[in-house]
């Protein structure tokens, strides 16, 4: 059974991270699932907000964005408009969680670590390719203050690995990693982020038409394990590569 | 194995559903799971949004809030701050996405529900409460508009029952129906949202310390299937008695 | 010469005060004249607004919101529309300038109340409950903080009593406590704040369709200071019961 | 019993309007309380708002502000903060009501005037000194609509005049037209606004901090009929001038 | 070649500047370029915002706007609209840098000057009014600084004079100080801010239809400076008269 | 004399146009001055805004907007803050009246171009290098539209060629296209529009440090002159590739 695409139902589409495609940034990513690009950047800055002061602990936090035109008919600004919507509040929510279940805020300090996440071109998929580009640009953001000793030695802040894919069922079958057009189609949706060794940070599924049932469900969750043992390999082979 | 009120870690919260607290709302509960309390109306007019116009098909939205008390401590109003909250908006999409899974659009014909549900009162699962109240109040209003010959008769706009519940580890046990101070506690936290049928609508599940296994997340969607068991009966209970 | 409902021109509709309706809230209040009801809290805290910080005395301040379906036909949320509308300033305002004029700010010391009242269901007359009802809420507060000793002893800082009617001229006849029907076809329209000693706080009447004479005022004055007496009995009767 | 100015207690300040301060405005007056100035415009258009349409009657609304000067000390603009305060939204509501009151508008059919009351100068009294001017710049309008044929011949749309003034006790002393440093003394304040046969349209007092007695209001309101009265010749005779 | 005004190309309109106009503002001025009306007020205040603190330097900042019906038809309220266009913004921009052109902030001190351009009527040049009035404002409010002894005696804050002119290119002629109906007719529009002594602060010039040539630019380049010189002589007569 | 980046004053920096950066929309240019990085799109719509309707001519406009993190400190994102800055809205504007200098609006038709903008890398010249590279989306969107037959063919929309640089005197020097730290240091700022054929669409000067003279002024344009001859080229080179 063959997808539009001409992909396997459990296989991811092409990706790539492009490291340091930003020169001001700490840490900076292009990456692309298929046609899905997303250019996340990570910014460091000493100090934490209020609520956190003292604490000793640092912050990580996360904005995401799409250009008005990086879908097929223009969008308008949401700076013009005057008020974010409510799915940019969920998604940059989404990816802040995500990348704060991998740090150990003792050891980041009294740090706070700013992840932006603009998608140049959606194609589906937006969420979960910013989430799989933040964790690589913030890895290069904590090398980066480890090395200018913002960040002190000993024990390091990253504790793990994270990665995040859509799945869904299409056409009553289970597919890895949807483009634009199967998610339209698409009758249940879910977003997945998993850490390298496997286990969940966030599961969210939707029925978009008919409610799923737990084996649906459970066929949903083994192909998103799989696709992000598939994601993490790409980050760590990118991450292996002089920035 | 006692939880912070006395329950077993299976067991829900006192549930209450009382039908018509509002004289002008086309359908209304006032629902209370322990001591959170949640108003929700249901309104029923004619017509649609633009972007549906002329299809034939009705549609179905919620708006969710919490008074400023309903808390421990105060929080400021949206309205006096100018902006909803990402939390919010998150919740508010949840509340409407899992009613629009209930109905047929097209037997509802253009007419457009709006769902409020405004916490009274919080003390955890404010929106699983809110999801289970509100539609108690949507079927009141579907029969009122079915009554007034709004709604065509024939086919039935109503084509399922709907419930959630939280559901979390806290303390390493899987629990049923957290409560505030439960909810505080939880490594991992997880909504679910069900038909009367046992299948998903909704499954958020979120790693608030430590991600979560496979074999956890089994046991609290067994957990949710079970609770949300329990919350249709009392739905099918309150809409059985006398309004 | 009898009312819509029933009254005499000179009569309240039933006052009802549920004092303690909220866990979290210092003092709490569901009022309710006939229909209307208001749920007013009242959250005190430590600490005072900066430009009255180091003056040794406290504030208190007042919001006032209506629930989108208290009305008759939903209204949209100020929230939503990202901006509060004149009338709900006017009435917060109101409601806050009443409380002030009983309160001894040095006996509150650098205390600041925030009374809450949000009504539940509207039928005329919520700025009136509003201010009833919060009264009783600041005073249960207070009671509160002087039992937490958050407020030092010796000085009372609650120096009088307030409450609030609506009076106003409809079918040529001077009528107390206007219903929604009644407000809507009032000639001439009057929100009236006395203290417990009959005196006045606020005086706020206005022509909705002929100018209104002397005499007609006088009449009208003559009806909210009887209106108001029987709401400081109201007032009192539910202080003095067990909270 | 002299005030700061000089004035007997019953003693208006000079009052000045000058017609056809703008070229543009179809009526247009810079009235002066004092140092007060204001400087109101009645744009007149044809059409009325959405809600309005096809009844045949017009609309009179109205806008007050303050310019940011226009006081002791600077205050922020609105626009840069991106919102209206309360007190802006109260007393431009007021205005709109109080011009309303001597308006038929079914005589003005469907057009729309709108009343820019903007403070050039403030010391006490700017919300009367704007009901009284842009009574005149109304006037004018009208009279400019009429030439023009846009209203039509036959039955007059201006069926009163209408003008305003505050009354406060300073001192223990009732007291005509507050300038500032009165105002800011006064232990009770109150804005009437009377037609010219000495009736009332709106009558707002307010306890600053003693609540009033029925004797001292009824003082105050024979002060501010008086005040009226003086205010009604100064417009007579500004109309009267030759434009 | 005649002007619709009957002024020849090179020739300004009848410029006032009345100073004074305000009791409350350390300067003030009511400027006018034929009827082009624009009141500016300096408000002088100690202190400089955070980004500035302690470097021993003042700050000089300027706020535009429009009244509503300053036009020939009625504008909306950027207050009642939410936000400030793009315009005001542009223009309030251009003043305050205008202005700082000829400011030592060293011996200003810590001192914030905000320059406020409220435009009473308009008839084109609005911002080159606007800069030419809030010099005169500027140079009063410095003045009074200097007499209050808030600012330092010594050196001299203001180290220049500066005034603007709009110049542009109309049914192919260079003209000076352009009237609102010449600049709607305009093919090129420029406006150049000079200081006395004939140097450029700003040279803003836009192709209205046609792209100009080199040329064109040179005789709008001349026109503007000799404007400018005469503004300049306009404002010290102004200045050297008693306040 | 040797500049930062080892230029000579008359000298661009690299420029890279990279047509075809989005597979969504009709134009799209990635554009490189140096290290700023414009990512241009141009969406052609058909229909035009209200205010052109029946014209028979279309309409261009443009947003400009900095990723967070274009810079070298993070910016706040202006949806966050709920208003687009002064200067976002002063770039837009330039943009957008610079691309309509070379549009016939009847050849256009009634159809609309946006102009999106948005800065990936800013190293000085953002505005310069969006406008140029706008140039080139729009040529690209207009071509299209004239395949798929959205513009009628006969006449062409295009009527000119534009680009834009900055010029600036640093140490004295009048230096071509400024970076970012000699944008800094510069005592005189312009940028300048010119079309293909040399002649100026928009000329802003500001004096950043001392006012200018008229010699200074022609130096400066001369070399704008001669910097937009140099971008013309590369604009037409890349237009010359196959898309």
């Amino acid at each position: 059974m063959s997808r539009i695409d001409g992909r396997t139902p459990d296989q991811l589409r092409p990706v790539t991270l492009e490291r340091g495609w930003s020169k001001h940034a700490e840490g900076s990513v292009l990456i692309s699932f298929g046609d899905t690009k997303v250019f996340c950047t990570a910014s460091i800055t000493e100090g934490v907000p209020r609520w956190r002061k003292g604490s000793g602990e640092g912050w990580v936090t996360a904005e995401y964005a799409m250009l008005p035109r990086s879908t097929n008919t223009r969008g308008d600004r949401e700076s013009v408009r005057g008020k974010i919507g409510g799915r940019t509040h969920e998604i940059s929510r989404l990816i802040g969680r995500s990348l704060r279940a991998v740090i150990d805020f003792k050891a980041l300090g009294e740090n706070t670590v700013v992840l932006d996440c603009d998608v140049l071109q959606a194609d589906g998929g937006t969420r979960t390719a910013a989430i799989t580009g933040a964790y690589v640009a913030l890895a290069d953001a904590i090398t980066w203050a480890q090395t200018k000793k913002t960040i002190k030695a000993g024990r390091q802040p990253l504790i793990g690995t994270v990665s995040a894919v859509s799945v869904g069922i299409v056409g009553g079958v289970p597919m890895l990693d949807l483009c634009y057009e199967e998610d339209v189609r698409a009758e249940t949706d879910m977003n997945v982020v998993c850490t390298g060794d496997g286990r969940f940070v966030e599961v969210q599924g939707t029925a978009e038409a008919e409610p799923f049932a737990r084996d649906e469900l459970n066929a949903l969750l083994d192909l998103a394990v799989s696709g992000c043992a598939g994601l993490d390999t790409a980050q760590r082979e990118a991450l292996a590569r002089t920035l």
